[in-house]
């Protein structure tokens, strides 16, 4: 694949973007004052993009811009710049659907993949956030919302089949981005890749047991086969805990630039995820043994809640009146008998969502601990005793949930499992 | 909805259209001749259409017209033009996948939605054929070659998912046919509608109860959700056996103008919906009872082999070198355990697609006897009461396959069922 750009794209640095920002009359009263007055820093935590924090007298802004290949890598992993284009596509479709629950765009340029967005400030990512012990009381509240909502309603649920067709075709061409996520959640961990890495030598029998498992790449090719061509929802496409910003009175969704018409239980299954990585990973850094129960108990009460939370939400949106979508059509469910039987119908669909949940999350798990990119909740753990124990605890709940999620009847059974597994110590290899 | 044309856009009729196909000098020296000489005809056995064979000394043209609206109800049924535009690119994809068993085009108009076909002669229509209780030996090879090589060809199983969602994209836009099926086969039979008809007042008990029946809409509903948003491949979207072609040595399907990426499962479906609808219908046609016995059995054994034989060609395929899809990767399945393993998922893969294809042509039965469209299969059946006999057997296998598929693990299972129920004397309103 070739570096294509077009013609006007150029990356932007701390010197060129002022002057490039104060054309934008609108972003330049944003920030207000002359344009040598503002700052640039390139915050560069991103793998993939330039993001650079620029401030004014009065405000600031966050200037995220694609590169034609992968920021972490370089030039040898391009990466088509269309990306900016589905990241705000995806922005506003999320806007509209879960209003304040993501940044707000002030700008966005085609030509030079740049989006502009209000600065969230004094917002952390969650991911940090949790690795430090910080509760976040909203936490659960605001990502149920806005994951209900985006989903629902750019589900069959809500719309019109002709509709959703259309963002259908709209997010097909994102295929760059969800190819990523087919090679290094839904293969390459479970098979000989240079891509792949691990705590060594102590998970390397637990890697290899991935490779030989046949049941588990059934599971996940079943997963894969689901990600390639269910498009029941505009899903996020990342929604681990490093794509939310937090304070402990505001959450915001970032970065949705792996959006495109997929299975809901992936995002589901990311949040699912991180908390229970999280959760693992809190053996590696506290100060002493139990000085973080509290917390831990925290983590899988938020991790429940999310999922009941969500589903309560789900459901209410279901039962009401945005439910005009072309799926399950009122028509056929009328009188008494047919609304008892739809909302049976409902929970069924919910539960069959869980199921799903529950495999995206083991996917996402897995791949977190022997795949390429890794969270660091477990990586900043320095000792590799220490950490390998955290992550075979994660890699063994990951590997049940995907081959036999009906182990799991509920969200409470997998917290369950995972509290259970903190007191198994692993042989190391 | 208005009735969109482009400019240029006319109807043709037996009068202007030599005249426009002497203007193609490959279609002039097909024809051969001076225009004057050619024959026109207007078939229009099409619902949709216009279809005009045209004859010449050299040979004969079928020439297909899209119209802006239904051709069996008129201008108050508005329809786009552009549906010319996906049959033609689903002709092109089966004619690569499946050589020899569409029609050949010869010429295409986007702009007067317009497709000059080969004249396939001396074919009839298979269902007009099968009410006649003729036998196809080529049938069951053909068909299940069509089918085999299609649905696999266009599924993750063959392609990159990039070749897929361009293929998805491709034909996003056929969504006004997609809603013909959306609410005709998925929606009304199973509810009040002025669209509805059946035999009256004989089936209304059955009718009464199709709309009483929760499960059953459960079922549906379910299915619907799959053909809304499951891209598994791109299916003809409308494979009943008044698509098909057939001499008793040649088969052509035609007619893809539903065509869209959606569950293999309904085309295979419409398959088998037909054939047992013809098997039901076969009681009004013979001419002393018993008179039809072999040529039932014929078409239970078609039935049987159309499962049968589409399972093992697209086994093969699966097996061999077009495999290439991101699918199942062969990455993950090395070495005689993984060999092993993946041909087990792959039987199971069949499993699930039987399971879908009896939901799917358990949809397309009902449909046929209570929604608006009906088969001349049991239409010809002049004496209502025999007739109903008829159509309640087919209603009841229908209603078990969709809700009960369990009950039917194989095909054979199926046509037994068929079989018993010609035994069984229905009760009448």
């Amino acid at each position: 694949m070739q570096l294509e750009v077009p013609e006007g794209y150029r990356p932007q640095d701390a010197g060129s973007l002022p002057a490039y920002l104060a054309e934008q009359p609108e972003l330049r009263s944003a920030l207000g004052g002359a344009p040598e007055a503002w700052t640039v820093e390139e915050v560069g935590d991103g793998n993939l993009n330039l993001v650079f924090k620029v401030r004014g007298p009065a405000g600031g802004l966050a200037v995220k811009q694609a590169l034609p290949y992968v920021r972490l890598v370089g030039e040898s992993w391009p990466l088509p710049l269309s990306r900016a284009h589905y990241e705000h596509l995806a922005l506003s479709q999320e806007a509209r659907h879960a209003p304040g629950l993501v940044p707000a765009v002030r700008h966005y340029d085609e030509t030079l993949a740049l989006i502009a967005m209000e600065l969230l400030e004094p917002h952390i990512i969650l991911r940090q956030g949790m690795i430090a012990g910080t509760r976040y009381p909203r936490f659960v509240e605001d990502i149920t919302t806005f994951t209900a909502n985006t989903l629902f309603h750019t589900s069959d649920l809500a719309l019109t089949a002709a509709a959703k067709k259309d963002l259908v075709a709209a997010f097909a061409g994102n295929s760059a981005l969800c190819k990523i996520t087919e090679d290094l959640i839904f293969t390459e961990p479970y098979m000989i890749a240079d891509n792949n890495r691990w705590t060594s030598p102590q998970l390397d029998p637990y890697a290899a047991r991935l490779r030989e498992d046949g049941d588990l790449k059934v599971a996940i090719s079943r997963l894969k086969l689901r990600f390639l061509g269910d498009a029941q929802a505009l899903i996020h496409g990342d929604l681990h805990t490093g794509s939310i910003m937090v304070t402990e009175s505001d959450t915001r969704v970032i970065d949705p630039e792996f959006a495109f018409m997929g299975p809901m239980g992936f995002d589901l299954g990311a949040l699912v995820a991180n908390l229970l990585l999280n959760y693992f990973s809190q053996d590696g850094h506290e100060e002493r043994p139990g000085a973080r129960d509290d917390y831990r108990a925290w983590v899988l009460e938020t991790t429940r809640g999310v999922w009941a939370s969500f589903g309560e939400k789900f459901l209410a949106l279901w039962r009401g009146a945005a439910a005009a979508g072309d799926g399950y059509p009122a028509a056929l469910f009328q009188g008494p008998l047919g609304a008892a039987r739809l909302d049976q119908e409902r929970k069924a669909y919910l539960d069959r969502l869980y199921r799903d949940t529950l495999g995206f999350a083991a996917a996402k798990m897995i791949r977190r601990i022997v795949g390429l990119a890794h969270n660091i909740d477990l990586e900043w753990i320095e000792d590799p005793e220490r950490r390998a124990r955290c992550e075979a605890r994660a890699l063994t709940l990951a590997r049940e949930m995907m081959v036999n999620p009906g182990a799991f009847p509920s969200i409470g059974d997998v917290a369950e499992a995972a509290a259970e597994l903190r007191g198994w110590v692993p042989k190391l290899g």
